[in-house]
């Protein structure tokens, strides 16, 4: 299969010719009586509206979400943003060698020189009975680790995303070492390993997550403060390091009204809190500066306050 | 013993004769370096502050907290707060009689039937799952329950707070459910009995508490959401009523700013709040205006955002 | 007549005959220059937009607010909402036996059941004065009284919402005196009876409510406060009552932000303020509840910070 | 009698002679035992505090608040603040020629001519139910306005501080209509005149006021508002004057924080708050500046964002 | 050419013909895929959404914003707001006799007129250094200063609304001065005609002004704070005008949150800031009442925290 | 000279000969009318207050701030400080070989060391306008960089701070580079350089800085901002350069609450903001942390939202 070119990236009046990925279908009646869809595609690249107009029952049943389709239509423009309007559209079949990992966007970074990294990182861990803990849990959500986005919106909210938020705030942790050295790096990497894997509870699955009924009764920071102390029960570990490492999760978001319960008191905790805004903010920074050229604004960020960056031209 | 009038009600100028409870003592020196020391003293009804003028080694030996002692003194001013002037001042002995729990305050109703409405509220629980895990918590906390303050100050701070505080709210429960008979009382009975047991770990002692190491990292909420999940596991329960109960006692604050990282979002949830949060403040408004007459104010209540309260004369 | 299934509870796809209310109606004109009318219809159970396409100047005439009309048609979807597609549509006469107010919600409560709990509450009030007061005011609001809701959306948003807010707040009120012994039931019952009435000012009528220009400026609270001492002084009564009742009805939104110029100084206009708030969310939450399943979610409740609750399975 | 040197400008070590006003007096005991008092004298100029060591039963009976009291001492410093100590104190006698209003501050304007300017714009009021309206009131409460301050401290807090204030805004006011032609001035003058008359009853005096126990719970706003529709009733006037003159008074204060239930939403209503603000501030910084050199700055201004204005030396 | 009755003041129903200034133009395609224009026009009452069906590439080409045209059509009404339906239009041509000037609002006051007040409050200036660095910025934008509006939105958004804004608040300045004596009108009306200068940077142009990227980065405070530095260094003057100067402009929005990074601590910049915020809400109010009539609200003012203003009877 | 064990780790009770800088003096009188004078002495770990009882006329000219003396006394406790009581007191000479420097606390890295890598960091930029603007504006304050703390109190409060501050931001700019190589660090490196240096102009001295007149009307960021423009012009450098460092600069407290009139809106500029905040914290927590032993709570940190910092075990 040819992948086109990114549905982001075409203009109005262009004709496209294509797969694209069915993110979501709606039914609807236009004023004189007859049916319709409205089908958001999605890429690697982004998303588009589309219309089928005169969609028949057939139809319905078979451009349903998470399929892929072959798609041939004109770009044009509704409401200032942009629509495809179909022409000809077709379910793919086995021929067409198209997968549905090829149409959501991943991390930026193989998913092998993370996980080497993280292995790397958690060899670095002296303490015997945070290393154990960090392992146990680790073990138990493995396989969701690496598939994960670390957000359903905002920032890193990819595949692999949270593996890849992870190893970018130890990155910046083990900088932060050799500039503060009274830093415990075991308390902090493992604050950091540990911080957001809860999202692998609160969020319904790595593809198009949305929030699980536990995940918006208790939040992930509280379900990992439960799993470290059932954990540490398990390994039969006490002392102060369970606490701790309670705190650390606990704190990370910094204050009561961004979700956590108890500020940071803890000079880790208050760092993995930081590091944490910093990559976060680096991420949804970078990645909307990426696609605008120099001289250029993006489109406001919301996180960031609703603010529009602007690209230098220098 | 003849308990005296209680040290809160004494007038400046009056001759003072009895015995009270030390509750911190401070070395001081005067500008002419005589050593004295400031005692705080206790009883039932309140503190008052004391000098020990011309202090000797002995006197910091055998006046500490806790000690129970026989007083002679005369109640002065200080910037407009009385102050206890000592002539005369003894340690207790076996044959005075008196007992550390003659000098702290208590709840208004008697401990047994206290214990006796929660042992029926229990036997209420009609869902098996909620009545085996609020047994099991009860039973591991049941000694401390007893005896604990529901806080350090501003409500229901005082012996047995606690059980007092939890009883209160189930009575307001019990009849809540009259008016509105949608409430699963399950949820919200359960909801209340467990909601401040985490105080028993945030707090030191039900004598003179203050934070533990724990409770200022964790806080009671976190330590009982914990709690409730360990035990079900214990049990071997699952099931719904697990995270009710989590978000039961997670969300009783009622925001973030108050110390809970999710909002209520199940009913029992938010009439669990609004119950804390109406005897908390009837404990508040009732004690203060107890100690007033018709027609005064009282002093300032800082956590009723500061306001006097007007006692009327009607 | 047979009142038909409501309409809020009709699905996209189905034939729907039966009687409407018309709530409002606009007129409009199509790309290709028709003239349509876009009418909101209502029921007990909740409204529906529909489109007469190609109106009549006599169809603009007929079908106005607040008439009565039989309607054959078919529910569809527009932008996500469900539509009444009109085929046929007459104005309701005498033999159709249809009434306003079988397509008005109301209270669930009985009307004569209220007015009687109130009439018991009001001889229950001891102190003369206030009692003079209140019957004063209630004779000349008594006929507004039984049929106001309490506000125009949120909370008691229906026909005798008013009276059924306040027989439900002295309900809480009476529980409260069992728990609370020292409250004065004299000042409670009375500012729960009079708090709201300036809501029978401020609103323009007890169908479909609008503020009024008075409501605006002055709101009713001020309306009320202005009520009771002119009241007051017409009944020749003076004391404290008058500015204690006074107080009461000002302070009872908790604070400045919220509309009372004064917080509560006086201990029950605090717990008239807090039972104020616990009626309105509980109605809120119950009605909101009513309509889902176990194991769903609600709608935002935009008043409640804008949660969704969720109904639990056991 | 001749006055002596201010109070608030003596240097420590100089020598005080003269007479002031008692404004309070505290008993008090040293650490040996000895009672003594602590008074706060004051001038027209300020207040300063003082010790009488040795103070004797008759001492305390003599010296007692508002009694004028001639002074022998020497300025010390206690704590970074100037104090008085006593070496001789009698009270004043009818021979002194010393009266209360010498040793009160009071507007920098002759009554007269304030009044004058008052009556005048009173004449300028056009509307018959609003000059009728006024008259009636200013009638009730035209002694009290001759004498009170408009508050109790930060602005036009001295004798006549309430008649300074109402004739500055209506100054301001005339200058405004010539701006800005569309002002209705009736409506303008008209509720600056009564904006804060209702100080009159919440304050308790015009010596050394503190909040009357009516002024606590319903303000200023409230009383006033009442007043307005008592007197409308009590001349029969009916129509949108009284109630636009309500609103007036009510939204003054620009929102619901700072005391208004409403906020303005008549031009007129927001201009008396605009004004209000600006002859309050300016009223701030001119007595704070009046009193530092250029080139300095002011103490610290509570109300204005506790900020310290420095004055320029050009 | 005459001009017609302004395009704001048109009913539905009403057929219209004459000229307008397109403001924007956007390209559209029915959905059943035919093009159009979505234009707005304006003149100087307002602006009017209109369509033009089946448009042709030529038309594109020829309705560019802004152009004049005479337009025929018909006054329709769409989701609550007119909306003009094209029947014929063309460009205008020099036979027309119409100009872009006469579809924008400008200031009510006469340029001329405007100028004269600001050169003789020039000539009023004392302070050499204050006169030379006014005269001298006033010059390099003195162009500029006569065509721009104070801002893009909310109040003096129209031709020459800077320098109607800086008169205006020279005015209310001037009346100032007869009443708080102690102000330094030099300062003051130095403050007032610079404080807003900057605009004529951080905007791109007076007829349809967006903001530049300096506008966007720097803002016109900090602009105009340079600019008073660099002034003062090139006319050699050195001294406290300089910094003060400086400071008014800086803080002449009262604080951090509003864009004063320094609050005024002078008494002629607190002053500045009442008297601009003063002038600004008073053109906000005056515009939006003009266009309603007695006995209605007008339209929600956003600056004006949202509020809809009264126009009173009387 | 012997440097006598740091003033901050003496016990009460302990005896003290050793020099000591007066950082300030007090002249007070007993209550028996004695003069003394309250001294608060420092040295590298701290202060300490001393009363000098009986003091003459001599002792206040002789010890005055900024003198270095040698102290006999004893430490010690008043209202729960450590004070130290004097005995003897003499004026240092030059014999005792005892300098100011000795007793102000100083950056703990050298002082060589950090004006090498700031050197280093100057080469590395490759802009040439940037590199001539930033070397341009380090040679106007190149020794007040050196000496200068980076504020009053909170972080870097101590000589050289501010060049510590600087080169620790950019050892972090450094490293954050290799993780998000899309950085532009000619701008990074330029604005962390550049972003505090107007401090020299905010504060009075290096030694016991205050706030500078200019300082409190201008604030170091705007200083800052007119001296890159006036910088510029000097060079004849224009672009966009000048711009991008002026926001960078202007931007960099983040937000208006904070001082920062514009939020950033270039990468670079926020993640300036970011790191500032974090070496920033850092140091804080650091320096707290350092005085108290595991297991041990910091003192309350008052910038860092008042938390206490507990300092781990493990």
């Amino acid at each position: 299969m040819t992948m086109t070119q990114g549905i982001a990236h075409r203009q109005v009046g262009e004709q496209f010719e294509g797969f694209l990925l069915i993110k979501s279908v709606d039914k609807g009646v236009t004023s004189s009586g007859k049916p319709f869809l409205t089908i958001i595609f999605r890429d690697r690249t982004g998303e588009i509206e589309a219309k089928l107009w005169d969609s028949t029952k057939e139809d319905e049943e078979t451009f349903m979400p998470e399929a892929i389709v072959q798609v041939h239509g004109e770009i044009r423009q509704f409401r200032g943003k942009n629509q495809l309007n179909i022409r000809q559209i077709r379910l793919s079949n086995e021929m067409d060698g198209v997968r549905v990992e090829d149409f959501i966007e991943k991390a930026p970074v193989e998913l092998e020189e993370m996980q080497d990294y993280l292995t790397q990182m958690i060899f670095a861990l002296e303490n015997p009975n945070i290393q154990r803990i960090v392992r146990a849990i680790l073990k138990k959500y493995n396989d969701d680790l690496l598939t994960y986005p670390a957000a359903t919106k905002n920032h890193h909210e990819y595949a692999s995303g949270l593996i890849h938020h992870i190893v970018s705030m130890l990155k910046i942790a083990r900088q932060m070492k050799d500039l503060y050295s009274e830093i415990n790096t075991d308390l902090l990497y493992a604050g950091i390993i540990l911080h957001d894997i809860g999202k692998v509870k609160e969020l319904s699955s790595p593809a198009s997550p949305t929030y699980t009924l536990e995940g918006k009764m208790l939040g992930h920071i509280s379900m990992m403060v439960d799993e470290i102390k059932v954990t540490a029960e398990e390994l039969g570990i006490e002392g102060e390091e369970v606490m701790l490492l309670q705190h650390l999760v606990l704190s990370h978001h910094g204050k009561g009204e961004w979700g956590s319960p108890k500020a940071p008191i803890v000079r880790e905790a208050e760092l993995l809190h930081l590091i944490d805004m910093m990559d976060a903010k680096m991420n949804m920074m970078n990645r909307a500066l990426e696609s605008v050229e120099p001289g250029e604004f993006t489109d406001r960020i919301f996180p960031l306050e609703n603010r529009q960056f602007y690209k230098p031209t220098i």
